[in-house]
C-alpha cells in the first residue's frame, strides 16, 4: 500500500496541537506547544517548523502532502491570522507564508470552524453529505457550511461566523461590538449568563452558593446531572435559543443535518433535548423531512487536527 | 450571428407573465394570464403550453434553448411548486412534468427569487460576481445567494428562504407559523405593521387619517415624500432590522455585495439610508471592506424572466 502522511495543527488560544496524521485518517503521533506562551510570530513559527521536522523525520518528504493548519480568526485565501482576539499575537499574522519559508511543503490554513467541519466531511459522520452545517460551541461559536460538497469560504475568505448572526437584535453586549449574538447566548459564557439571569427564580438551587467567577459550563451540567431545577431551566432556555438559531441557518443553505461539537454539548441530553425540542419548533415548514442535529462522531482532540490534515490532500 | 433563444416564465399570485428572451438578454415578446384565474393545474398548463406556442410559433425549435420557470415556492430539484400560500393550485403541482408532456424543450423550475438572482448574476449588475445574495421584498421576502458563482439550492432545492429567518424571537406572528419572520418587519406589509406601532407616537401625522386597510406601503412612501415624520420615523425603523438581518446573512457565506428589489425599494434614500447605516453598525468589524447594498440594475418586470430564460443555457 502506498502509504502517504499529512501533517494537521489545531491552533487554539492555549494549545496548539500538531499531529502526523495517515492516508486513512489516523493521527499516528502528535505533539503540542502552548500558544499562550508566545508574543512573536517568528518564534512561534520557528518552534512548529521544530516539531514538524521532529515528527517527520522518519518519513521520506514526497510521501507528505503536506501541512494543515486550523486556526483562530484565519483566512483561507490569504493564509493568514487576521487580528484574532484570543491569541497573544495580535495584528496580521501570515502564518502560510511563514511556514512555507522554512518547509518544502504545501501549507494551507483555515479557521478552526472550518477545520473541524472538513474534519467531519472526510472522516467523521458527515461523510457523504453535500450540504451540512457544523457549530462549534466553546469559549465562543465557530460555524463551518458545506455546500455542494465543498467548504464554503466566500467572497474574502471569512464566511461561516453565524456565532457573530445578532439573535436578540439589542440584546448582550458581545466582544464583536455588537449586542444579541448568538454566541452570547450558547457559548459556555451565555451558559452561564443563561444561569445568573434565571437564578432569582430559583433561590433553593444548589447553583447560587457559587460566585459567578467559579460559575463555569461544566458547574452547571454537573448541578443538571443531579437534577437541579436551575440547571436544567438554563439548558432549556439555552437550547431554546440556539434551535432557533440552527433554524435560521437552515433558512439559508438547507443542509442535509447540522452538526454540533464543543464542550457544552458534553451535558448531554439535557441541553441536546431542548435543541432539538426548539429546533422542530421553528424549522420552516417548508423543510418537512427531518433535518437530523447530530454529534460530531470524532474525538474532540482530533477533529480539527483530521480537517486541516485532510486539506492538503 | 447563430441567434438563440429562451422563455423565461415568472409565476406570481396575480400574473404569470411569459416572455421570450433572445441571446443577447433582452425580451423581444411577451404575454400574460392571470395566475388568480385558475384552479386547476392542468388548464393553468394548457394555457402556458399554448402561450409559448404562439410566442416561437416563427422559431426553428433548435434554436431554442428551454423554458425557464420561476415560481413561489418551487423546488429546483423536483421542478414542482410545492404547498404555495400565495396560488389558488394547492398541493403539489409537478409544473415541469406537465410542461415537458407537451414541448420537445429542456424545462428548469426554480422558485422566483432564484430566478431574479439568476438574471442580476447574468445581465444585470451582478455580472462577474462569484458571491452575492439578493433579497426580493414584496408581499413577502425572497432570497437568493449565490457561492462560487453558482446558485444555492441546497439538499432539498429549497434554500434561500431567508424571509423566515426569525429577526424577533417570539415577534409578530407569521403565516409560515412562526413568530418574529424578517419578512413580518420588512416586506411591504411589514412596514405598515411598522407604521402601526409607531403612530400613536406622531399623532400628527398625515397617516393618522387613513384606516388600515387603505394602508399600503406606498401610502407610507408617499408621505415620506412630503416630509411626514411618521413615514420617515417607519423607514428608519424598517431599515434598521433589515440592516440587522442582512448584516447576519453576510456572516454566513461573506458576499460580495447584497442586491435589494421589490416594490418597498422604490420608496429611495428614505429607506435605503437607514438599511445601509443600520447595516454599517452591524457588519461583523473582521468584513474589513465595503459590502455594497446595491439596487437590482435589471427592469423589475423582467429580471425574473430573464433569469428564468437564463437557467436553460
Amino acid at each position: 500500500m502506498n502509504q502517504i502522511y499529512s501533517l494537521g495543527i489545531d491552533i487554539g488560544g492555549t494549545n496548539t496541537d500538531i499531529g502526523l496524521v495517515n492516508g486513512t485518517g489516523t493521527v499516528i503521533s502528535r505533539t503540542n506547544l502552548k500558544t499562550f506562551q508566545y508574543n512573536d510570530p517568528q518564534l512561534y513559527v520557528n518552534d512548529i517548523v521544530k516539531a514538524i521536522k521532529e515528527l517527520t523525520k522518519d518519513i521520506l518528504p514526497e510521501k507528505i502532502t503536506g501541512v494543515g493548519i486550523g486556526a483562530p480568526a484565519a483566512n483561507y485565501y490569504t493564509g493568514s491570522i487576521e487580528n484574532a482576539t484570543n491569541l497573544n499575537m495580535k495584528g496580521i499574522i501570515p502564518l502560510r507564508t511563514m511556514i512555507q519559508e522554512q518547509l518544502p511543503f504545501q501549507v494551507v490554513v483555515t479557521n478552526d470552524a472550518n477545520a473541524a467541519t472538513y474534519g467531519e466531511m472526510i472522516y467523521g459522520g458527515a461523510q457523504g453529505m453535500k450540504h451540512f452545517m457544523m457549530f462549534t460551541l466553546g469559549t465562543g461559536i465557530g460555524s463551518g457550511i458545506v455546500i455542494d460538497g465543498n467548504l464554503v469560504y466566500g467572497y474574502d475568505g471569512l464566511a461561516g461566523e453565524m456565532g457573530h448572526a445578532i439573535l436578540i437584535p439589542e440584546g448582550r453586549p458581545c466582544g464583536c461590538g455588537n449586542k444579541g449574538c448568538l454566541e452570547k447566548y450558547a457559548s459556555s459564557s451565555g451558559i452561564v449568563a443563561n444561569c445568573l439571569e434565571l437564578m432569582p427564580q430559583y433561590p433553593d438551587s444548589i447553583l447560587t452558593s457559587y460566585p459567578y467567577n467559579e460559575m463555569t459550563g461544566k458547574t452547571i451540567a454537573d448541578a443538571a446531572k443531579v437534577g437541579d431545577a436551575l440547571a436544567i431551566a438554563t439548558y432549556e432556555r439555552t437550547g431554546y435559543l440556539l434551535g432557533i438559531a440552527l433554524a435560521n441557518a437552515v433558512t439559508f443553505s438547507s443542509p442535509e443535518a447540522i452538526f454540533l461539537m464543543g464542550g457544552p454539548i458534553q451535558a448531554g441530553d439535557v441541553f441536546l433535548d431542548p435543541i432539538k425540542r426548539s429546533f422542530l419548533k421553528h424549522k420552516l415548514f417548508i423543510y418537512d423531512r427531518e433535518i437530523p442535529i447530530l454529534l460530531s462522531s470524532l474525538h474532540e482532540n482530533d477533529v480539527a487536527i483530521l480537517g486541516a490534515a485532510a486539506l492538503t490532500r
